[in-house]
Formats: C-alpha cells, structure tokens, sequence
C-alpha cells in the first residue's frame, strides 16, 4: 500500500533533504523513523529536493509499504521517532497512480528577509537577514516580468541537471510584515537555485541600484552571468505543492508560523 | 559613561539570563562580548532576569564603560561577537539615574502556543506545542479576572524570593492567529514563574476542563496548590520594558518576529 505524508522541517543543521553519505539529511532522518514504524524498510520519494539549509512546511512525500498501520502511527508514531526540527503534518493512504514527484502539478515557496539595520536573534537560521533597507514595492513592480513560461537559464545554476531551462511561473508577489519582507513564488517546476537567483535579482532592485526594468533585462539575456548573487539558503522555505483533486490529499496551513495563507490579506491594518 | 542596549536571544541554549559556574548564561554571552569590545571587564544588570530556555526580543540591559565607543561598536562591534541565538537591537547612552531593573515602570511578556495535532518542527524550542484543541474565547473571557493590583500567592514559585506577592497586572489578552495562541501581558513586575503558571491555568480553562470563572477563584484562594501546572518555558518571550520618557530609550518592534505590535490589530482579515 501506498502512503502519502506532508512534512514539515527546519533544514538548518541538514545536508538538504537528500540522503548522502557521511552528512545527516532529511530524507534519512524521516525514512529511519517510517522503517522502525513500519517494522521494514521504507524509501520515500519527495515533490522537491530542497538544498543544504532550506526549510520546508509543505514538502509532500509518498511510500510504499506491505503492511496497514493505524494512521496515527504514520503521524504521531513517526514524529515520536524524528528530531524536533522535522515533523510529519498529515499522513494518507494514497492509490498507487499518485507520485509526490510527477503527480505535482506545482511548487510553492517563501522567502523570508529580515531588513533590518542589525541582525536577528529569534529564527536566526530561519531568515536571511539583510541589513541595507530593500524597496518593497521596487520589487514588486518588477515581478511580473517573470510570470508566464519562459526560459529561465539566468536565474538557473550552473550544476543544474534539468533536460530544459523552460518553466511556467505562476505568481510571484513580494511583500511587507513589520521589519520581514516576504517573496512568494509559484510554478509548475524550478530550476536548481531558481528561486534564490531571482530573489538575489529583486534584492539588487530594492535596494536602487538596478531599475525595475532590470529584472526583465536579465531573463531576456539567457545568461546566469547577467543575474545577480544566489540569495542564501536560510530564508527558502518549500511551502507548499499543489496535486490533481482526485488524489484528495489533506491542506496544511502554507505558513512559515503565523504568515496567513493568502499574502493579499492585509497583516497589519 | 553608562549605555542601555535592547537585546533579543533565542533562549533554547542558554541556562537563563544570569550567569552561573559551569553552565552558558545569556549574561556570559553578552559580557564576553561588551568586555572585548570596552577592553575592560563589563558587567551588565538586566530589567528581567528570564529562567532556562526563556526567550526575549525586549530585553533591556544597562553597563558601566570608562571610554567612549562608537554607537555602532555596542551594536555592529557586540554583534559579530555573539552565536548567531542573541543580539544587540540597539544602543544608547543613558544618565547615571538610569537603571536597567530600577528605573523600569513595567515588564511585558508574549506567551506563544502552537495549537495543532502534531507537534511543529519550525522554531520548534521558541513555541510550547498544545495538542488538544483551546478555546480562545474561554481563555480570553478569564482573562479580566487578573487584572489591577492583586495577591499572586496563587501564581507564585515556592522559590520565588519577592518580598511581597502583590503585582499589578496592565493588560492580559488572549488571541488566536492561525494555529497560534499568543498570550500577552503586562505588569509593573513579575513574580517567578507568574506569566507560566497563570498560561498554565489558562490553558486548563482554554480545555474545557474548569470554568471561565475558575481563574478568579484560583487568584483568590492565594494557594500555589490551587493553580494548574507551570507551562513550559518554550513559548515565553519577554518583549517590552517601559521606562519613564525622560530616559528616552529607543523602541523596537514588541514582535516576535512578524507578530504586530498591537495585539488587536486583527492579523487574519
């Protein structure tokens, strides 16, 4: 039978979420919690292989095991067995037709910024603070240059293993809370490092010293080189994965925390 | 001279504020790094001396340096030689009338819940994780009961070396943000473990398992025995110290994080 699980972590102290040799990751954290549960060996294939120091609060994965188990021993029992910094959210029996990975039909992540002159104490790890002040609403003007199917080789790192540069963006916002600023971005797939390249580009627009015309400039030229800086990891976060209804997968909350799910609505009035 | 520093830290490491033999102190943390930049010894007195794994983003510190420093020394210069869970938040020259605990009119504390089925793995030390479903409303609505000048006796630690239980309470106030409970209250000072054993009896009210009144009765009866176990020390966060307008110390954001300041500043429209 096959499981479906949403999983959420911090990825401060982890090798990114794939299993390696020698260094501790996410997959190998969880997949020795489900084989102790499941009394057998369990390997899970996730919807999207987050880097060294990525968060995630909507990773989706799936496995496969011989035997039926309460559901609670998938939710509760795996998380007894995992570190702090990693949770199981939801668990469900899915049919054999659903694939975390080639089932989903999008990716969502966050990006958080604490702009401010010193940096954090609080969620040190969990944020990329940048201490010159960013325009918000710079880098929301340039934004909509990257929505659409368009190639993305500028924004694309140069290890990355996809067979094409081509993919679908479907939104991209960039927003205010207090002294974070979070960019909220869509898409059918990313490229390795996509979504810290354009927001290293958006940086470089708020904070004046490209126009907002820029941002367009750069994915015009095809060229990682035009781009600017890959972002750190410490402020990504996978938040969520979007799959056909019939496979009828619970919805968690997109989060990080407290952040509410539609970042149209107005946090502080 | 004398300087004030507003300091925030991630309490999860740290065996409290107050330094001690053998263990980490946030103290120890913060003097190491004033001594090297003073180049003499500095010690520090503090507005609220918070217990193991207590967290802050308003704590207020003041010291004694011989040589003027650069502002940007006691910020910048402090900071990049602290661990990356503390934090200077700014800095200011003060009088000699000015005292970090003396000179303090009022003390501010948030109280953060995750309030969910399973347990978070995001800023997993900086919430205290609720499984069982609280009632806000409930919580709120006992709320009034505490506030103005009372006999804490109920709310008190065996250890608590106060003079005299009678505290004043500002404001308590009970709200839900997503899967969060924030409580934030106020008071001219604290007893020990105040703020965790009146969450704790909160919580017990938020459960269903004793009336909205219960909370008066347990003040009332000015009996430790009386009140519900202390909560965790997780989800606790002193955010505020007000001090007298002639001081004229900087304020920062009450937080944590993206919380508003204002707590009735609805978050979820």
């Amino acid at each position: 039978m096959r499981i479906a699980l949403g999983i959420e972590y911090d990825g401060s102290r982890y090798y990114g979420w794939q299993r390696q040799r020698e260094v501790i990751s996410v997959q190998e954290v969880l997949e020795q919690a489900l084989s102790k549960v499941a009394d057998e060996t369990v390997n899970v294939t996730c919807a999207g292989r987050t880097d060294a120091g990525v968060h995630a609060t909507g990773q989706v994965v799936h496995f496969e095991v011989s035997q039926a188990r309460r559901d609670a021993a998938w939710t509760m029992g795996v998380n007894s067995n995992m570190p702090a910094d990693v949770a199981v959210r939801w668990a469900c029996p899915v049919s054999d037709q659903f694939d975390a990975r080639f089932s989903a039909s999008a990716r969502r992540y966050r990006y958080l910024i604490h702009n401010s002159q010193y940096r954090p104490a609080i969620l040190g790890n969990g944020v990329t603070h940048h201490h010159r002040p960013l325009d918000v609403e710079r880098m929301q003007a340039a934004a909509p240059a990257l929505l659409g199917e368009n190639d993305f080789s500028s924004f694309r790192a140069a290890q990355c293993q996809s067979n094409t540069p081509w993919r679908c963006v479907h939104h991209l916002r960039v927003q205010r809370y207090a002294d974070f600023i979070v960019v909220d971005i869509a898409a059918n797939a990313f490229l390795h490092h996509m979504v810290r390249n354009i927001v290293g580009s958006l940086m470089v627009i708020g904070r004046g010293e490209q126009p907002v015309a820029w941002l367009a400039e750069v994915l015009a030229a095809k060229d990682r080189n035009v781009a600017a800086a890959t972002a750190k990891a410490d402020g990504l976060y996978l938040v969520d994965v979007t799959y056909p209804q019939q496979f009828k997968l619970p919805k968690g909350r997109i989060g990080p925390l407290w952040l509410p799910d539609d970042l149209t609505a107005d946090l502080h009035p």
